[in-house]
C-alpha cells in the first residue's frame, strides 16, 4: 500500500455517466473475449466488509450468465486441506472465452495465515514463490489475470462491521476473522502491503481499489476489467522468455545408452512379485494412516508394456485408496484450459495413490511433435512441469515417474503379434503405426524430457521392458523403496 | 544465487559441436532481428575476472560489425556523475534491429555501491525501483533485454586474479575493486544474490552463467541469446497491462474551465519583466553553484506564444548555463529507439537549465492522435512519463511544465495575422491548419494528459496566453518561485 495513490472520486453525475459507459462496454466485450477465446480470471481481494461481494454482484449483472462463474472462497474445508493449497484455485480457473470471479482467493488465504502467525518466514517465502509461479503460468499460457485489492480505512471497516452486526439480517456476515482483522488493523495492513508488493508483477499487476464508496469501487473495477480486456485482446499468441532451470537435476542416460538385455526367469519373477506386492500392500496401509499422497506416472513407447506393469502395482493396493487415470487426448472443456488443469483435477488426496497411464508429459512429446501447441509452449513446459511437480512435492507427495523403454524391433514384433492375434487387435490402431514412423523424432523429444525434468524431487526411472517381467519387478522395487523412504 | 542450479558442462566434443551450431544460428539470426526491427540489449554482469569481456569478444565475432556496439562500462566519470545514474545506460540502448552489449551495467553499479556501503537500505530500495522501471519500460516498448550474471567461486576468482597479476601484460586488468571483491567474497555474494532476486522479472529474467570454463560460458551465452531472440521474434506488437498510478497527483482544471480574460498593462509588464528577469539571473548563478539541474518544458497550442515566452526566460539566463531544445518530429535514428531516448540525450547536467520547446508529451498528443503509436503505447505512456520525471526528480532536478493556453478564436486571429504579414508567413504551415481542425480531439488528449501527469514532483502550470504579456510574467514568476524553493 505504500505507493498507493487513490484516484479522486468523481462527482455524482460523472460517476453515473462513467458507470453506464463501463457497463455497456463490458457487455460488448464479453462477446469479444468469447471470439478471442480469452480466459479472464478476476480476483477480488481486500479487507473484510470492504464490499467485495457486492462489487462482484453488480459487475456480473452486465455479463451473460453463460459466460461467467463466481466462486466465494471461504476457509479451506477438510477435503480441500487434503490437496495442495493452490488446488482449489487451479481447478477453478476459467475456460477460454469466459470469466471467473473469485471473492477472495489465494492472497487472502496466504496473507490471512501470515497475519495469524500460521506461516513462519520460510513458509511464507515458499507460498509467495508458489503464488508467483501460479500467476506467471496462467499469464504465460494466455490467461488474463486481474487482481483487485479493496482498501478501506480502519475506521470505515469498524463502522461497517458495527452496522452489519446491528441488524439481524446481516449479523451473520461478520466473521470472527473480520473482527480480528479490525482489532489488529495496523499489523494486518503491514502484511497485506508486503504481500501486494511481493506479488506485484508486470504480467499480473495489482490494482488497489479505493472502496470507501460502493459505486466508486464498482466503477474502478468495471473500468479496469474493460481496459485489461482491451489490452489483452491486442495480443494474439504470445511468446514469453524461457526461464533458466532452478531445480536440482538428476543425470539421466540417453535412451540409446540404455542396455535392454536385462531379463528374469519365470521362477525369480513369481517369487519377487509375491514378495514385493505383499510389502507394497503393507506400505499402502501405512501411507494411508500417515496421509502421504503418492503419484505414480507412466510414460513409454506404444506396446512397451505400461498396462501390464500398472496392473502389477495396482493388484497390490487396497482399491479404496488408489485410482488409475488413463490419459487420452484432452476433451474440449479440458483443451479450453491450461494444459495442467486436467491433472490438477486428478490429484489424489493425502493418503491416496494416483497412477497415471500417460501424463502431463504429453505436452513435450505428442503436443510438441504433432504441433498441437506452439514451440514456445513446449519449450516453456519443462519448467512449468518442474514447477508443478515441485508444488506437489512441497505438499508432501511422493512422485515416481517411469519411462518404459523398448527398442524399435521389439515394438514391431509386438505390433505384429497384436495385429495377428484376434483378441489383441483392439490394442493396435493406425495411429500406433503412424507414431512408429516418427520414432527418431520421439526419441529426441524423450531424451530432452528426461534431461530437463528429472529433478531430485521427481526423478525419472527407466524400466527396461524388452523382458516385461524384469520391468514389472523393477517398477515394484522402486515403488516400494520410494515409499519406504517417504515413511521414514 | 540461492536457487541457481548450474547446467552440467558437456564433454569436449559436444561442447565444440554446440558452439559451432550456436555461432551459425546467431549469424543467421542477426539478419532476422534486422528484419523484425528487434532491438537487443545484452547485459553481461558478474564477478571480476569471470571472463565477461572475453565472452563478449567471442560472441560478437559472429555478428556483422554494422549490427552491434559494445560498451565497456567502468566507474562513472565526473561528467557522468552530473547526470541521473541511469543516464549513461539509457543513452546506450540499441536501435531497432541491432545489438548492444554492455560489459557490466547497472547491476554492477548498484550492487557495487551496495557492497561498499555507499547505499543505505532506502537508497538501495530506490535504486531497485529505478532499475525495475527501466527494464520494464524497455521490454514494454519492444526491447529484448537479456541479463547474464557470470558466476565463479571464491577460489577460482582468486586463482584468476593471481594469474593476471603475475604477468606484466595482464596485471593492469586487475582492479582494486576486483581484489576487494575477492577479499570480501561472501558478503559480495550475498549482495549479488539479493540484487538478482530483487530484479528478476518474468519480462527480463536473469540467466546465471557457470563461468568456470571459458568455452562453456561462451556457449551458455550464445545459446541463450539465440533462444531469447527466437522467442522475442514470435511477438509482433505486444500490448502490456496498464499499471495503476503510484504517484501523488495535483488536481488540474479542464481546459474549458480556464478563464482566459487575464491580462496586464504594458507598464506593469515592463516593470515586472525587469524585476523577475533580474531575480532569475541571480538564481541561475546560485543554481549553478549548488549544482541543481533544471528542466523547463513547454507545451501548448500552435500560435499560443511559446516562442516569445521562452525568449523572456532565456534572456535572463547566462548563456553558458542553459540550452533551448526545439523538438520536431524524431529523426530516423531517434525513431528507432525508445521514444524517451532523445530526451534522455538532451538532459542538462547538474547546475544547468534545459528548456524544451515541445517535449516527450508528444507521445500522448500528436503520436496518439495521428496514430504514430499504438493505443497501448500511448495509454502506457502516462505512467512511463511519470516514471521518467520521477527519475529526474530523484536525481534532484527541478521540473517545471507549462501548458500555454489560448482559445480557438485567438488561434484563428493569430494564424490569419501570420498569413497576412509577409515577415511572419514562415511561421504558419498547412499542418497548422490541419491540426486546428482536430482541436476537439487535441483538447480531450490535453485534458487527459493534465489529469494523469500532473504529479507533485512535476506538476503542470497553465499559462493563460490570450494576453501574451500576462503569460510571460506568470511563467517567469513560477520559474522564480520554483527555483527559490529548490534553493532553500
Amino acid at each position: 500500500m505504500k505507493n498507493w495513490i487513490p484516484e479522486e472520486m468523481p462527482q455524482e453525475d460523472e460517476l453515473k455517466e462513467r458507470l453506464k459507459a463501463a457497463r455497456e462496454k463490458l457487455a460488448s466485450l464479453q462477446l469479444q473475449i468469447k471470439g478471442h477465446e480469452l480466459p479472464v480470471l478476476v480476483l477480488i481481494e481486500g479487507w473484510g466488509a470492504a464490499g467485495k461481494g457486492s462489487a462482484i454482484g453488480t459487475v456480473i449483472k452486465n455479463i451473460d450468465p453463460r459466460f461467467f462463474k463466481v466462486f466465494s472462497m471461504s476457509a479451506p474445508t477438510e477435503e480441500e486441506k487434503r490437496k495442495p493449497f493452490l488446488h482449489r484455485y487451479f481447478v477453478r480457473i476459467p475456460e477460454a472465452g469466459k470469466f471467473v470471479f473469485l471473492d477472495s482467493g489465494w492472497a487472502d488465504e496466504v496473507a490471512g495465515q501470515r497475519m495469524r502467525g500460521e506461516l513462519d518466514d520460510e513458509q511464507y517465502a515458499s507460498r509467495i514463490e508458489s503464488v508467483k509461479r501460479f500467476e506467471r503460468q496462467l499469464t504465460d499460457n494466455g490467461y488474463l489475470v486481474l487482481k483487485f485489492f479493496f482498501q478501506i480505512s480502519h475506521k470505515e471497516q469498524k463502522k461497517r462491521l458495527e452496522e452489519l452486526e446491528s441488524e439481524k439480517d446481516t449479523a451473520w456476515r461478520v466473521s470472527k476473522h473480520d473482527k480480528w482483522q479490525n482489532k489488529h488493523y495496523e499489523q494486518c495492513m503491514e502484511v497485506f502491503s508486503q504481500y501486494l508488493s511481493d506479488t506485484d508483477s508486470p504480467v499480473a499487476p495489482w490494482y488497489i481499489v479505493d472502496a470507501k464508496d460502493k459505486k466508486w469501487a464498482q466503477l474502478q473495477v468495471l473500468e479496469r476489467i474493460c481496459s485489461g480486456i482491451e489490452v489483452a485482446m491486442q495480443n494474439a499468441s504470445l511468446a514469453v522468455p524461457l526461464l533458466q532451470n532452478v531445480f536440482p537435476l538428476v543425470k539421466q542416460p540417453r535412451l540409446s545408452e540404455i542396455a535392454l538385455d536385462k531379463c528374469m526367469t519365470e521362477e525369480e519373477y513369481k517369487e519377487e512379485l509375491h514378495r514385493l506386492q505383499q510389502r507394497l500392500g503393507d506400505l499402502h496401509y501405512r501411507l494411508y494412516r500417515k496421509k502421504v499422497p503418492v503419484i505414480i506416472a507412466y510414460e513409454g513407447w506404444d506396446a512397451a508394456g505400461k498396462g501390464g506393469n500398472i496392473k502389477r502395482i495396482a493388484e497390490a493396493l487396497d482399491p479404496r485408496g488408489y485410482e488409475v487415470h488413463p490419459i487420452a487426448s484432452p476433451e474440449p472443456h479440458e483443451k479450453a484450459r491450461h494444459y495442467l488443469w486436467r491433472f490438477w483435477n486428478r490429484l489424489p488426496k493425502t493418503g491416496h495413490i494416483a497412477i497415471f497411464d500417460r501424463t502431463w508429459y504429453g505436452r513435450v512429446m505428442v503436443e510438441r511433435l504433432e504441433g498441437f501447441c506452439s514451440t514456445n509452449d513446449w519449450q516453456r513446459a519443462y519448467n512449468e512441469i518442474n514447477e508443478f511437480e515441485k508444488e506437489l512435492s512441497e505438499w508432501g507427495a511422493v512422485i515416481i515417474k517411469f519411462w518404459v523403454q523398448i527398442d524399435k524391433d521389439t515394438q514391431l514384433e509386438r505390433f505384429e503379434e497384436r495385429q495377428n492375434t484376434p483378441s489383441k487387435q483392439w490394442k493396435i490402431t493406425d495411429e500406433d503405426w503412424r507414431n512408429r514412423e516418427k520414432w527418431d523424432a520421439y526419441e529426441e523429444a524423450v531424451d530432452e524430457m528426461l534431461l530437463k525434468t528429472s529433478t531430485t524431487f521427481a526423478p525419472w526411472h527407466i524400466l527396461e521392458s524388452v523382458d516385461k517381467k524384469y520391468a514389472r519387478i523393477k517398477a515394484l522395487r522402486i515403488v516400494v523403496e520410494e515409499l519406504e523412504k517417504a515413511l521414514k
